[in-house]
C-alpha cells in the first residue's frame, strides 16, 4: 500500500526536498511501511500454514496508517527506543480476537523496522530515480545541441583550453548516469526483507523460519537474504553510499552551474520563474537557487554517509545504539538526495545557455588559452620541453597586455619554425577541440544503451 | 519572547530529543526567533532615530509566531531558498501602514536567520545545560557514595587493576563538567547578533549601521561582533563543535553504562520504569535504553559537526550553499545533544549500583588482576623487567586454573623475595588503589568550584 | 611492473597496515605507478603510430622508480601542487633525445596521477581481497565446527535468546563475503584509465585521442571509460565507499570479538603469540589487540570516506582543491582497510573458542533467557499479549534470585496451561534454536558459490 | 628537547605541510616527545624522592631520539599496538643498572603516548600560530591599504552590492584572528600531562601519585589535570576541533582567492614565483596553487575532526580502539592545518590586487548592482515593498541590454519621485558603502588589541 501523498509541512523541509519524497519518508509513510510489513507477515505466515487465512486477512485489513496516530506512537516509543513496540501493541489492540493472537507473528521489532526501511527506500527512490533520468535526458539534449559550441575549459578556475559546452554536458550526463545506475542496482538487488526474530534464529517460528522469510520476501517484492542482517548493515550502507555518490554528482553539476552563472562569467542561467532566486533586498538578483540548494545537499551528504558507516559497527545480535543511529540519517539522505535530484532536473531542464558569451569569454585571454596548442605545434619542431619553455616565456610577456600572437611573432626563435598562417591556425580555438565531438557521441551512445538500468 | 512549549510531534523525534528541546528548535520556535529579531530590529532602529517609536511598537506587536503558518512559509521558501523572504513579506503585509514601511529595516534575510539561529541556540542550550548540570550532580553523588567501592578497572575490556566506582563516577563528573563549561562559554561569549545587510556594509542604514547593530545586540542580549559574519562561520562552528564534544562525552558515559549493565557484568542497571527498555518479544529484558539512545546520539554528532565545518568554507559575502547546509544539521545537533543530556540525567539520577557484584567480578581472575602489584613489589627487589617477566610467567601458568597466589608460592624465585604474608598483602585489591580516593576528592572539589560556570 | 616490496618504515604505520599493503601504497609504489602510466602511454602512442616503437621502448625502459628520488620529487611538487610535474621533467631529462620528445605525449599531469591511483588501488586491493577471502574461509570453518554450539544471543548487550556460535560465525562469513564481493566488483569493473589532456578533449593528440585512450587501457589492463573523468569522481568514490564498507564490516566482527573476549565473558580469545597483546605494566594481560586495531580502522574509515565524497564536488574541467584532497585519504583507506583485513584474518584464523564458557554464560540468567520461548508456548494457549505479560511478571519475580522455572511453577495461571515437563522443554536452550542450523547451511552454501567473486 | 629539524621526506607530504610542521610531527619527533616524557618522569619521581637524582639524570641522558630506530620500534609496535612498549623496553635496555630499574616509573604506556601527543601538539602549533599571525598581519595591511577600494560584493556568486576590498580583507583578518585565538587558548590552557598508571589510580606510585603528576606537569610545562584522562578525550577533541576551525577559516579565505583569481574576474593573483602554479601542459597557466592546496586541507579537516570525536567514545579505563584511532588523524590535522596556514601566509603576504579590474567588474552590470540603493532611496518615498517591486521590474527590463539608469528614467513612477541627479547619486557605488570603513577600523582595532592572544 502506497502512503497517501503527504506534502512536506515543515519550515525548512520544502527547501531541501520535494513533496513526493517528503511523502515517501514522512512519519505516516514510515508507519504505513511498518504496517505493510505486519500485513505481509500475516499473509506469509498464513501461506506457511501457521495462521488461518481469514485471520491474516483481518490483520491485513487493519494495517492502514490512517488508523494510527504517529505522534502518539512517537511519544510511547521514547520509553522503549522503538516505534514498533507501541505500534504492535496498538495494532494488536485494534485487531479483534482471535486474529489478534497472530499479529507480529515470529518477528522482533527490528524485523519490522528494517523491512519497513527497505520499503521506504524503495518508495523514496522512485521519484529520485525518475528525476535523475529526466536530468540525464536534459543533459543529453544539451550535449547534442551544443556538441560544437566552443567555450573555455577551466582548470583550477583558470581558463585552460577550449572545450565545447556539449562536452561539459556530456560529462554531466555520464556522471549522472553512473550515479543513477548504482542507485538502481542497489534498489533492485540489495533491498531485502529482514526476518530473524529476537536473536536471528527465528526460534519462535519453530521449523518454519526460512519458509516464512521467503514468503515474506515474496509478499513484499524484496530480496530474500541469505541470513537475517540485524547487525550486518551492508545493505543500509549500500543505500547510503549510493545516495551519497548521487548527491556528490549532483553537487558537481550544481557547482559548475553556479560558477557559469557568475555575473562575470554569465554563460548559463537557471530557468526563470516568479519568485525564484529572489532576494529580500536586491530586486535585480537572480540567484542560481536550484544549484545552491543542491550544493547544500552535497555538503550534507558526506556526514550522513559517514554516520551510517560508523553506525554499522554493531554489537552481537542487536546493536546498542548503532541501529538507532541510522534511522534519521538514512531518512535525511533520501530527503536531500531526492531534493537535489528534483532541483537539478528543473535547473537542467530549463538551463539558459549563452554561446555568444562563451565565445566572448574565450577571447578574454587574447590567445593565451591556445598556448598549449602553439606549444604542441612547436614541440613537433623543437622538442616538448623547449617548446614549453619558449611558449611560457611568451605567455609571460603577453600577460603584460599584448596578445600572444604579437609576442610570438616578435620572437625570432618562433618565426624560424612557424609562419604567421601556421600560428593563426594554432591559435584558433575551434580547430583545437581534439576528441570533444567524439566524446560527446560516446556519452550519448552510452546513455541510449539500456545497460542494466531498469526504468 | 519564548516560544510556546510545543512538544515533539514526530514518530522518531521523541526518541532522540526531549519535549523541551524539541519546543526550542521547532518550526514555530524558529519562526518566533526570526520574528523576535524583526521586533528587536524595529526597536533598535527606533532607538537610533530611524523609525518612529510608535511604528516600531506596532511592528513588534505583530511579531508573534502564532499569527503565521510555518508550513505555508516553508512552501514559499522553497522558491527562494530562504524562509525569511516569505516571512518578511507576510509580516509586512500584516503590519498596517505606515509602520509596515519599516519592517526588516536595513537587514538582509541572512541577518534575520543567523541572529534567529543564535536565539534558537541559546534557548535550546538552556535545558541542555541544566540537564548536564543535573547529570554532573548525580555523578558527584555517585563519586562520594562509592569513593572506596572497589571494582575492576578495565583496559581494552580486559580486567586490569582494581579501581573504585567512585573514581569512575569522578571521571564522568570531570568530563561532563568540561563539556558543560565549554558549552556555557560558547553560549555566553560567542552567540552574537548578525547585522550586515546585503553585502556586509549595512549600506542601506547610511551612517547608522554600527549603531543599530549595537542596539540590536542590546535588545536581544547577544554579543555584538566586530564585523558582520555572513561568511565567517566561526561562531556556528564553535556551537557545533561544543555540542559535538558534549555528545561524545555523554556517549562515553553511556558506553560505560551499557558495558557495566551487560548480563555477564551486571554491576549497574538503568533505573526501572514501566515500559522502559522493554522488548516486544523478550518479556524479561531490561535494556539500558537511555544509554543506548545516548550512544546513538554520539554516533550521529561527528557527521553533523563535520558538515558544519565543511559548510564553513563560504564564498565572498554570501555563500552558494554552505549557509543553507548549516540549518538542519545545527538543529539536529541541538536536538540530539539535548536528548542525550536528558537521557543521561535520567540514567545517572537513578543508576542502580551493585557493589557486591563488583567485588565478585573482581575475584574472577583469581588474583591475576593484582599481577601488576605483585610485579611492583617484586620490582623493588629484583628490578622492574625481571619482576615483569617473572610475574608474566606465573600469570601464564595461573591461567590454567590455579590461582596466581598458588603459582607464585610454588616459585622458589618468588619465595626468595616475598613471604606469604607479603604476597597476600600484594594480592589485596583494596590495598592497591593508589590515588583513587585523592582523585575523587579533586574531582569533587573542581565540581564545587564555580569556575566560569554560570548557572 | 610491480613495485619492489618495501616494508613499512614508520612508527605508527606498521600498527595500522601490513608490509604488503604498505609496499603497494608507498611513495615508491606511487612513483612506479606513475612511471608505469608513462611507459604504457608511450607504447600506446606507438601502437597508434604517433611515436616510433624504438623511442617508446627507450622511454619505457627508463620508467623505473628506483631511478628517481621520491623525496626530491615531493619537495619540487610543493610548488606546483602535483608530483607529476617534477616527475615528467625528471623523466624527460633522463630519456635521451629523440625519445625524450615523446615523454608524457598528449597527457596532462592529472591523467598520470589518476591512472596511477587506479593502479595503486588494484595493487593494494590484491592482498586486501586475499585477506578477506582467508578471513571468510576461517569464518566458514568456525560456522561448520560450531553449527550447534549453543551460546547466548545478545541484544543491546543483554542476553536475549540462545543462538549458536556457528550462526554468529555464519553472520560474519556472510557480511565479509558481501564486503569482498563489492570490492572485487569495483576492482574488476570500475578501475579505469584516465586520459583527457589538459581539458578533457585530448586536443594535443589531434584525431587520435580516443584511439590512444583505448590502447592505454589495453596496455594497463584497466577499463576504458566513456569519457575522461577528471572531475567525475564516481570511480574514486566507489573505491572509497567499498573500502569504507569493508572496514565497517571488519569492525563489526572485531567488536564482537572484543566483547566475547571480555574477562567476564571469556567465550573467545585471540590467538596467542609472543609479545602479542602484551602490556607494559600488567604482565597477565592478553589484550585482543588485533580486534582493537581493527576497531580503530573502522572508526577512521567513515571520516575518510566522507572526505572523498565531499571532495567529489569538483569544478569545471579540473578541480581547485577537491582532487588534491583525495590522494592521502584514498591511500589511508587502502592502508587501514588492508591492515584491518590482515588483522582479522589472523584473529579469525586462530580464534580460540570456549564452548563450555558459552554454556556456562547461558545458564547465568537461570532461565530468564528462555522467557521468550515460554511466552511463545504459553501464547499458543492464552494469546500473545497475555502470555507476554504473564512471563514478564514472572521474569520480574525471578530477577530477585529465584529461577524462572521455580517462579513459573508457583503461578497457578501457568500451571493451568503447562505441565512441569512442558515447562522444562520450553526452558531448554538447545531445543529453541529455530532456523540457526539452516541459516548456517545457507551461509556456507552462499560462500561456496563462486557468484561473481573472482579469485 | 626539541626534535632535530627533519624536513618532510615524502612524495605527497611536502604538498600538504611544511618542513617545520613535518619536523614537529615526524616519527622522530614523536619518539623524542615520548622520551621527553620518560626523562621528565624520572626527574619528577626524583623530586618526589622515589628515584635517586643521579639515576634520574642517567635516564634523562639516554632520552635522545637519535639513539633509537623509529622504524624498528614501529615493527615491534605492531604486535602490542603501541610504540611505547618497545620504546620502554629499548630504553630500559640502554640505561645501565641501577638506573634502569626506574625507567617508566609508575606510568603506563598510554601516559607516555598521551603526554607526548600534547608535546607534539604544542610544538606543531608553534609554526602554525606564527603563520596565522603573519597571515593576519598581511590581512591587516590589505585592509588598511584598500579600506576604500571599491569592488563588487557578491552573494551566491552574483554581484550584489559594492563593498571595499579592505572590508573583505578585514573579514579575513577577523576570522583568522578568532581561529588563532581559539587555538592559542587550547594550547595554553588545555594541553595537559597524562599520568594515571594502568587504570588511572597511579597505584604503583603508592601515596605519591598526585605529587608526581604535579611535578611531571611542572617539568614539561603542561597543565596538571584534575584527573587522569585516559578515556576522557575532551582535550584531544578541543585540539582537533580548534584545528578544524582553523582549516575551515583558511579554506574560506582560499576559496575567495581562487574565485577572485578566476580568469574572468582577475581581481587578485597569487604571488608569482618560479615554478609556482605551473602546469605540465599549459605554459601560460598561473594557478592559485596556494589557495588550491589550502582548499584541499579544508576539505580534509572535517572528516578528521569527525574521526577524533567519534573515537572519543571510549570504554572504561582504556579504550578498545578509540585511542588508537586518534594518533594518525591528530597528526594529519596538525600537518594539513599547519600546511594551510603556511600557504595562506605566503598567498596573503604577496597577494597582487588589481583595483582597476575591481572597478571595471563593478561596472559590468551597468547599474544593476546599485538596484538596492535605488530601491532604498525610493522606499523613503513610496514604501519598501512598492520600491522593491518597482526596481525589480526595472532591473528585469535592464537585463535586456539597456542600463538601469536609462530604464528607470523612462519610468514615470520613478521620475515622479527622483530627479536625474538624485538617481545618479543613488547609482554611485562609492557613495553606497555604508559602514564599510567603520567595520575595517573595528577589525583593525580588534587585531591590535592583544586580547588573550599570547605570542
Amino acid at each position: 500500500m502506497r502512503p497517501p501523498s503527504s506534502p512536506s509541512e515543515g519550515l525548512f523541509d520544502p527547501i531541501f526536498t520535494t513533496d513526493e519524497v517528503a511523502g515517501a519518508v514522512s512519519d505516516e509513510a514510515w508507519v504505513q511501511a511498518m504496517l505493510d510489513v505486519e500485513a505481509a507477515l500475516a499473509r506469509a505466515a498464513s501461506r506457511a500454514g501457521l495462521v488461518p487465512a481469514a485471520e491474516a486477512a483481518v490483520i491485513a485489513e487493519h494495517c492502514q496508517a490512517s488508523r494510527f496516530d504517529a505522534a502518539a506512537l512517537g511519544r510511547e516509543a521514547a520509553r522503549s527506543g522503538s516505534p514498533v513496540i507501541p505500534l504492535v501493541r496498538a495494532l494488536t489492540g485494534a485487531v479483534p480476537e482471535p486474529a489478534s493472537r497472530h499479529v507480529h507473528h515470529g518477528a522482533t521489532s527490528q524485523d519490522v523496522l528494517d523491512t519497513a526501511a527497505m520499503l521506504v527506500c524503495r518508495r523514496a527512490l522512485a521519484p529520485l530515480l525518475a528525476d535523475l533520468s529526466a536530468a540525464a535526458e536534459s543533459c543529453a539534449g544539451l550535449a547534442r545541441a551544443h556538441r560544437m559550441t566552443v567555450m573555455a575549459g577551466r582548470s583550477m578556475l583558470q581558463q585552460a583550453l577550449p572545450v565545447t559546452f556539449g562536452l561539459k554536458a556530456a560529462g554531466w550526463l555520464s556522471m549522472i548516469g553512473q550515479a543513477r545506475a548504482r542507485l538502481a542496482d542497489v534498489r533492485d538487488a540489495r533491498l531485502a526483507v529482514q526476518l530473524g526474530g529476537a536473536a536471528g534464529t527465528l526460534a519462535s517460528l519453530g521449523g518454519h523460519g526460512t519458509e516464512v522469510a521467503g514468503l515474506l520476501a515474496d509478499e513484499l517484492g524484496l530480496a530474500e537474504p541469505v541470513l537475517p542482517w540485524h547487525t550486518d548493515r551492508t545493505r543500509v550502507a549500500e543505500v547510503a553510499t549510493a545516495l551519497g555518490m548521487a548527491a556528490a554528482t549532483l553537487g558537481k553539476v550544481a557547482r559548475d552551474v553556479v560558477l557559469l552563472a557568475q555575473t562575470e562569467v554569465a554563460e548559463v542561467a537557471e530557468p526563470h520563474a516568479p519568485g525564484r532566486g529572489g532576494s529580500s533586498t536586491m530586486p535585480h538578483k537572480r540567484n542560481p537557487v536550484g544549484a545552491v540548494l543542491t550544493t547544500a545537499a552535497a555538503l550534507r551528504a558526506p556526514g550522513l554517509v559517514a554516520t551510517v558507516l560508523a553506525a554499522a559497527v554493531q554489537e552481537h545480535e542487536r546493536a546498542a545504539g548503532g541501529w538507532h543511529a541510522e534511522w534519521e540519517p538514512l531518512t535525511d539522505l533520501l530527503r536531500i538526495a531526492g531534493g537535489a535530484a528534483a532541483r537539478m532536473r528543473e535547473v537542467l531542464g530549463g538551463l539558459e545557455v549563452d554561446p555568444e558569451r562563451m565565445a566572448a569569454n574565450l577571447r578574454m585571454t587574447d590567445g593565451l588559452l591556445m598556448a598549449e596548442h602553439v606549444a604542441t605545434v612547436l614541440a613537433g619542431r623543437v622538442g616538448r620541453l623547449a617548446a614549453h619553455d619558449l611558449v611560457e616565456a611568451a605567455a609571460g610577456a603577453a600577460a603584460g597586455g599584448r596578445s600572444l600572437r604579437e609576442v610570438l611573432l616578435d620572437d625570432p626563435a618562433v618565426r624560424e619554425h612557424l609562419t604567421p598562417d601556421e600560428l593563426d591556425a594554432a591559435l584558433d580555438p575551434a580547430a583545437y577541440l581534439g576528441s570533444a565531438g567524439a566524446f560527446v557521441d560516446r556519452a550519448l551512445d552510452a546513455h541510449r544503451r539500456p545497460a542494466g538500468e531498469p526504468a
